[in-house]
């Protein structure tokens, strides 16, 4: 059918470049479109790499990543646009990979016509017609999805309405900054002795992945790849009144994410055309979804950023910082008394 | 109290019968509803049987069934009607059985007054005062009632509004077809050497079924009763421009459907009087409904209809396939070069 | 920041306090707020102590709790008012508490201000600027924060719109009691013939409990701090024509909350400046959330109020009951025809 198919018209859109850049940050992009629609080219490698999860165990896999990260880069639009994707798998790949993105529209999200073994490319486009944030992730085949997906082959794609993001009554929600935040639960096998196994290349631990996937039970649950790697030194930073846009993607696994101290002051779980919800302590990220929340800073001091099912976040590693700067206000809070012995 | 309750005068009500038919298949129904509200006669039958559910593994479950299908038959009414049903359980059977709806109001949604041992019959009347989609299922008390559902014995009623379906804005939203899909997560037990263990009749399996469900961890997660019962010759069909409402079912555990190269265009997570969630990628379904969504396909192509857990989905065996007939719109999507070598 | 931060003006608001009660009761307080804000004076003390959760197999937990409790005591304020907490551990406490509530802004919710040690107390004030239902909870630090909230030391802030609850069309939605319900899921740790481990003191399961929790499969998930604490003689209690508001509390887990033979008439998952959804059958708790849901009964009889997955709900734990007076309907529900041998 797709061989017959009419030819399309792309005189109406302009076509552009979208550099992409490594989560948490978001690439350089217009909140309300300027100009008519754009076909924006983007690239994907699907880069293999042995990656630490977690330092203290020396946790590790081999992780099936697109352009090296986990989440894989995050692709901004507006509804209206076209996405122009050129997806390259290295000749030195162990896997055939492929893309599906939620956002689009037919064969599997393209997923059928984007398969790439190791030394091929392909180039897709789309149209994006619905606006909202959109999980992508690989999806070869078979049980290779599931295991595609929870070795890190994810990310996400953001999907603006032309005019940005509005309240329910039409208001203008600009942002100042996006913190993108990708939640992965991992499936590390482990040994007789409960040491997590390590594998000599991509694809070695197929097998024993699958059966440590088969109990639901994911040893690891962690935002960007690893455990801290947005605490610490890789804090999340801001100010006091900057509006920030977190969006949260988890490619298989439900979540909850919670800022400690915060709120979701507009929370869209599903989709930008259905209004944010408002004033939100937790809000739910269905698996299988990207989605945003947007909160502006109202106090200074550090931030956590969690699934708030507590045991992932504090034994599985599902915890971010945010590092705010500015002045307190005792009007919020305040530290009437300070803790001291009630027998002095 | 129930007795001495003042008789009700159905002077106003049309009685008719409704002929249920097996899933995932709808009964014959009007949308939007002509004439006064209807009295609604159905039957179910308690039908325990032998089901393979995974032919691969030769995994076995002696299902405990509505009319002899997992999920029981979909059951049609409009707000205002009234449900008459004749719930007969089989001489042959080795179980008590009852049915709660959750669409339905008081005597624990009917369970109270319809425990049917084998060779009995009961008849239930209920007024159907909510639009959505609700489950039903069996619970004759205690553990029983977690052990009945998980062997396959839920259902799904749709309440339509009186006037059909209607978007936010009041506008109506007709469906051309409707596809009834139940998810199903079976705990199977086990042997020591984790073969599936089979018995020789239903109940037989009780005490090692209450193990393995308290892990909380299923098995088997599977649309209408088995793996691949809704793939390959069982697929779902449709064509290009065809609007499908998808009803799923889930008695007892969360799920997240994703429809691949698709989007739910209006999705109805908790009821029809709240208005639809738009443009989503992933909806949610609270462990405990049934839900509805829409989509008005675009492209033809396989279509795969999955619980977004990826492992859920093709470990445990939670997809479903539509097969859409039409012509390509290379306007939303095109494969602009296919996958070659780049060393070439 | 703080130390330097200005003073602020509490000339507006009239000092109250507020007698917290034990769960599954709410304090006394106003629907519809009269006079100005209110700066609300409430005392918790972190107690711990030795619960039995199920008296069958007599699993025990060394609680730790505020006021005793769990869940901790309901707090009920106004948008706009304050609360000044005084939080106190006793002396003989085995280990350090504090407090986080998601309802406040700023210093990881008040955690970052109220750590007390044994013998020590502290006076935090903050200020309720979003309606709805926020869980609180202990957060010491590390795995500390997921071993306290899951020993049961967490609880429920309702902070109401001034002019209470309100439809989506702004009708006042009165309510004529409340039902709290914190939902507590526990990891007790088994000895290796499967029976439940008991300890000496508070903390001194600590590694014991971090093993269970990692799995992520609680050994109970109960209503209330133990299996049946609000069924049988303890079970809630209402008359037909009774408008409960029914708070759910769960600090760490996702719950599906589902009243047997009822429904949600009013549902607020997220907060109260959204709009409440309506004729829910079965609602959602995102873990690390308080919500709320309404119901006018309507038939008499016993409703079981439930987590639905009924594995839960059966198995673990996770069963209310509300036994409610009145006259039946017999034009909601009728019993046509008892159930009876169909061979006589
Ligand atoms: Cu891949
Ligand atoms: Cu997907
Ligand atoms: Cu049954
Ligand atoms: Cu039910
Ligand atoms: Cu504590
Ligand atoms: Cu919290
Ligand atoms: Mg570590
Ligand atoms: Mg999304
Ligand atoms: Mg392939
Ligand atoms: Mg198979
Ligand atoms: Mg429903
Ligand atoms: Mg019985
Ligand atoms: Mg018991
Ligand atoms: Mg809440
Ligand atoms: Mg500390």
């Amino acid at each position: 059918a797709q061989v017959e198919a009419a030819p399309v018209d792309l005189s109406g859109y302009t076509r552009v470049k979208q550099d992409l850049v490594a989560p948490p940050f978001a690439p350089v992009h217009e909140q309300v479109a300027t100009g008519g629609p754009k076909l924006i080219e983007i690239n994907l490698e699907t880069t293999e790499r042995l990656m630490v999860v977690d330092e203290d165990t020396g946790a590790s896999i081999w992780a099936l990543t697109y352009n090296g990260s986990v989440p894989g880069p995050l692709i901004i639009c507006h509804e209206g646009d076209m996405i122009e994707l050129t997806l390259r798998n290295p000749v030195g790949s162990m896997m055939e990979h492929n893309i599906d993105f939620h956002a689009s529209t037919g064969a599997l999200g393209g997923g059928g016509l984007t398969h790439v073994f190791p030394g091929e490319e392909t180039v897709l486009r789309w149209k994006a017609t619905k606006p909202g944030c959109f999980t992508y992730h690989c999806a070869p085949g078979g049980a290779m999805i599931a295991y595609h997906v929870c070795h890190g082959m994810n990310g996400a794609v953001m999907v603006l309405p032309r005019d940005g993001l509005k309240d329910v009554d039409g208001n203008p929600l600009p942002y100042d900054s996006i913190a993108y935040i990708g939640e992965q639960d991992y499936y590390l096998p482990m040994d007789e002795f409960g040491d997590y196994k390590t594998y000599e290349a991509a694809g070695e631990d197929y097998a024993d992945s699958l059966d440590a996937m088969r109990r639901l039970t994911p040893t690891h649950s962690v935002f960007n790849g690893a455990v801290g790697a947005l605490t610490g030194e890789n804090a999340l930073t801001a100010t006091v009144g900057d509006t920030v846009l977190m969006i949260h993607n988890q490619s298989n696994r439900d979540s909850r994410p919670h800022l400690i101290g915060g709120h979701g002051d507009y929370v869209w779980e599903t989709s930008f055309s259905t209004p944010p919800l408002t004033g939100v302590e937790t809000w739910f990220v269905r698996g299988g979804t990207a989605m945003a929340s947007m909160y502006t800073f109202k106090q200074p001091g550090v931030y956590a950023y969690v699934n708030h099912n507590l045991i992932e976040a504090v034994l599985l590693g599902a915890t971010a910082h945010f590092v705010v700067e500015g002045e307190w206000d005792n009007a919020l809070m305040e530290q009437v008394v300070a803790p001291h012995s009630f027998e002095a």
